[in-house]
């Protein structure tokens, strides 16, 4: 029942939230985006990702952007890689570290690369050795944790196995992604329960999305069971692509607004977190999805 | 840390929500509301209020409303009654449960009904005699349990000390208002530890708004304490006065889902449940608060 005195927070907005955006947003706005970030305290950005441009189009622009970002120290902006071509870009432009994925459902993983979950571990082992030989770090994602969209329900075991691999295959933190949003706080406590069993809780981050609601609420129980890591999206950046419409990522600043009041320690400034944010909106003309950023600008 | 097996909603869409739209919602169309949430499996539906038309003109019509329910056994309609003439009105029309509402923060008692906390309890004091003369059941509201608009911090023993008046006064239940959404799941577990020196958990009823975004995380850490009754709103209705455009009530659906993942027993369908929602969002022209809706509608 202890809760973690600190959390290190992922922002992910730049990469998993807006490559949800139908039109891909300019280089010199993602730049802006993150330079805001930094200025609220965030050490860890995902900026982007080396994925085929006709897949993702809204990624196309990353090694471009990657070169432009004014890096600072003690900031680390790790970019999403599929594969060896992937490796290969991000290592042309000095990438120091990158993310690989994996999902936790069999379905998930047919439908989205085409192979079976094991082949898709063996696939990365190339990119790790790669990775390992050019002294980057690599974050491992597992997607589906607490269901899927295909499958619905995912045995503890199944994501605690897909976890065990990355951790095994050299991963250094390993993200578990709620993807479509439909967990609840006892199944993520099992989850982690299970996954703990082969992975260190340190080295694990919870990946939630708010799609019904229950982000923060699940983040509370993970807390409870010593998972320090968050991974979050300012202004609640990132749709979710099985339900148009409904939402993604849960906001940086509703995760924020919970640690302050738990009186967990971050590094972010909330009043910078919400300019970040408050920049990203408009430029995309829409209101923030986060409700700490809806409560605060409604309240000036 | 053991979850009840059972929790009680109490429904407060019909008063607590409706009472903050600006126009208000014609008798037919808050009966239709009503009747579908009886469908839903709700067993307490909070109807209405006997307060001055002249400040609440969105419950002038609650007597009328009272009368024409179709009342279904085992189904409890609680009308709130600020004072004596409100009570009147109450028994007038065959009310059979009340409630009655104070605030554990001073400044907010002053600027609500221009009185002391002490002096507030006092004067429930006369209608709680009436009350019982008559056989009602009463239900006491404290507000600002988490926080207030104009102070602050508010500590969790003056929460304690208004529940434990409530309590001693008569009321069969005290209802736990965070009603600026403040909150965060250790302010709230602290909250009910205090609570529960002066008064049992059973009669307490968690009153969380969802300003913020902690409402749900806040609800599953005082589960976690055993708290069985929670309140909330169909569809989210409600905002909050003090931050407009910002959101009020939880959403009865988003607690639900929820509830249904921690196998918690309620007697609610979700099905018909999201069909009352439907109903009022459709009425007031707006989408719903609850992201259970809006992910289960975007997903049809």
């Amino acid at each position: 029942m202890q809760l973690p005195e600190r959390v290190k927070i992922v922002e992910v907005g730049p990469r998993d939230g807006l490559q949800n955006e139908a039109a891909p947003v300019p280089v010199e706005v993602k730049l802006g985006l993150i330079e805001r970030l930094e200025k609220a305290g965030v050490s860890v950005i995902e900026a982007g990702s080396f994925v085929s441009p006709k897949w993702v189009p809204q990624m196309a622009s990353s090694a471009e952007l990657f070169q432009q970002i004014d890096q600072k120290p003690g900031v680390s902006y790790p970019m999403l890689v599929p594969n060896l071509k992937g490796l290969e870009s991000a290592l042309s432009v000095g990438v120091k570290e990158i993310a690989i994925f994996a999902a936790a459902s069999e379905s998930f993983t047919q439908k989205n690369i085409n192979c079976s979950i094991e082949d898709s571990i063996a696939r990365y082992s190339d990119v790790m050795v790669q990775a390992k030989q050019h002294g980057l770090l690599v974050r491992g994602y597992v997607s589906c944790v607490l269901g899927c969209p295909y499958e619905g329900e995912i045995a503890p075991e199944r994501v605690a196995d897909v976890a065990r691999s990355l951790y095994e295959l050299g991963c250094y933190e390993i993200s578990l992604g709620d993807t479509v949003g439909v967990g609840t706080p006892a199944k993520a406590q099992q989850m982690i329960d299970a996954v703990t069993k082969c992975v260190p809780v340190e080295n694990l981050a919870a990946h939630f999305h708010d799609t019904y609601g229950q982000a923060l609420a699940n983040l509370f129980a993970v807390l409870q069971r010593g998972v320090s890591i968050i991974d979050s999206s300012v202004s609640g950046l990132g749709g979710c692509p099985y339900a148009k419409g409904a939402s993604g990522n849960v906001a940086t600043e509703d995760v924020l607004y919970m640690l302050n009041g738990l009186g967990i320690q971050t590094g972010l400034d909330m009043e910078r977190l919400l300019q970040a944010g408050d920049f990203i909106s408009r430029y995309l003309q829409r209101e923030p999805a986060s409700k700490v950023a809806r409560a605060l600008s409604a309240a000036d």
